[in-house]
């Protein structure tokens, strides 16, 4: 059952949030190189993931909004 | 055949340069997150190979110099 438009508008905001976050420890990490280089892979496949779940969700919610 | 202080200590620059410049475009990838996500991970890689490269280096100068 495709989820709503408002179970998706949640989940992106929430999912934001967390997007926001990790792109600042990421900046920082960047920023503090060659520092905690070894932590780099790790956060850039989590940061990676998040974005890209982000992305899908956005288009779940354009194809969801179109039907209505 | 170890290879001597000087040589290291080119191959330490050099790198230096390259790490230098990748940090600034990892710093600016992360900064204009969400666009550009793809390539994230392919950027990381490179920038944490280069990373760990110089960190050998360095390391293996350190041995040089101390046995001299």
């Amino acid at each position: 059952m495709p989820q709503s438009t408002d179970e998706l508008k949640t989940q992106i905001k929430r999912l934001n949030s967390k997007a926001g976050q990790i792109k600042m420890d990421l900046h920082d990490l960047a920023e503090g190189l060659p520092e905690n280089f070894e932590n780099l892979l790790p956060l850039a496949n989590e940061t990676y993931a998040i974005y890209r779940q982000l992305d899908e969700l956005k288009k779940q919610l354009k194809q969801v909004e179109q039907k209505l």
